[in-house]
């Protein structure tokens, strides 16, 4: 990596802890120090949390090598689906992925993109190797910390959605989503009984017809 | 990094997909690839998840700023510990940690003192910024791929147990760690009423008296 970015890279890090070393000193003016941080190294993104589903039963009954086959199939179909939808994969743990999206109407075209390809994926494919993909969406303002970290609200409640509550095939998405993409005529919201951390409510994406294309740049 | 250590690392990535890319071939020979797979990428870790307590309900609280904080200073404290157990630190997702130790006893013992220098940490602190932490330990035979990926079902079992499963200074462990581990004076086990998928069984380990300092290369 060249020398000049990981300057700058350790110089905003350096940065940050010296400000939370700051927040910690009794008296502190927190609300300041907060407006700082948020100033440096706040972004707005969507941020969206994968998870492949019925996955500990199959570990039992196959093993863990198949386990590891179905994380490496399903990246190589969707990280390439990731690209298209000019989303950044940020990092990867077992079988679930963190990626973000400058725009959330390309967050929740590329999930639909995801689900789309994965059923074309498992079509003709036995019972055991077929991958079934949960999703949870969240947008709006968040620390972006070096270049692998996000820490936020949304992203919290995208890693609920995503990670504990989304069923196979669910594309989970919170308030801020919703209220961003509802006006979409190809989409349908659901709302779900469940609010997580971080969100006030969270909606169930339902595809209604073909989603068209995005459009780059628009 | 070093020129001829990348080329190594992606000789046995590639060698590791085009394995797996051989086992999705109709009518293959799976169990000679596992084998296979198992000769080139198998090693017997302990793996620990860490995880902090809480969490949500202190974020809408005290916003997002808080939550790093708490990150920041739990790995402040933690990091040092892990080093000093001979741990390897492979990833943090958000307020949580992937580690693996050569030695089970040494996970243990790293275990034990992660809490207790927390809890020291926390003396004297105000309520909103004590740390309280959750861990998981599996011992076994797992997939050691690239830097910072372990599989396995002890690694699967270890997650559950760490991050979902333990409450606040809960050090939970799989059966296979409770066998190796059972007969240490200073350590008692109380069954728990749950066994993570992967696991035969899962217990608490309860501290009994001072656990003396590891002996290295013992």
């Amino acid at each position: 990596m060249p020398y000049i970015y990981r300057i700058r890279t350790h110089a905003s890090l350096d940065r940050l802890e010296s400000l939370i070393e700051q927040r910690l000193q009794p008296g502190a003016d927190k609300r300041r120090i907060d407006r700082r941080i948020w100033d440096l190294f706040g972004e707005r993104w969507a941020v969206m949390f994968t998870d492949l589903a019925g996955f500990s039963r199959n570990v039992a009954q196959y093993g863990i090598v198949h386990f590891l086959q179905t994380i490496f199939e399903s990246q190589r179909v969707l990280v390439p689906c990731i690209e298209d939808h000019d989303g950044i994969l940020l990092k990867t743990e077992g079988d679930s992925m963190l990626i973000i999206f400058r725009r959330v109407d390309n967050a929740a075209r590329c999930a639909v993109d995801m689900q789309r390809r994965l059923k074309e994926y498992n079509r003709d494919r036995p019972e055991e190797e077929k991958i079934e993909l949960c999703l949870g969406i969240g947008y709006g303002d968040v620390l972006r910390i070096g270049d692998d970290d996000v820490f936020g609200a949304e992203v919290n409640a995208a890693s609920k959605l995503g990670e504990d509550t989304a069923g196979p095939w669910d594309i989970l998405v919170t308030e801020n989503v919703y209220q961003r993409i509802r006006d979409e005529p190809h989409y349908g919201f659901e709302p779900i009984d469940y609010s997580p951390p971080g969100a006030k409510a969270a909606y169930r994406l339902v595809v209604r017809g073909k989603v068209p294309p995005g459009e780059r740049g628009s």
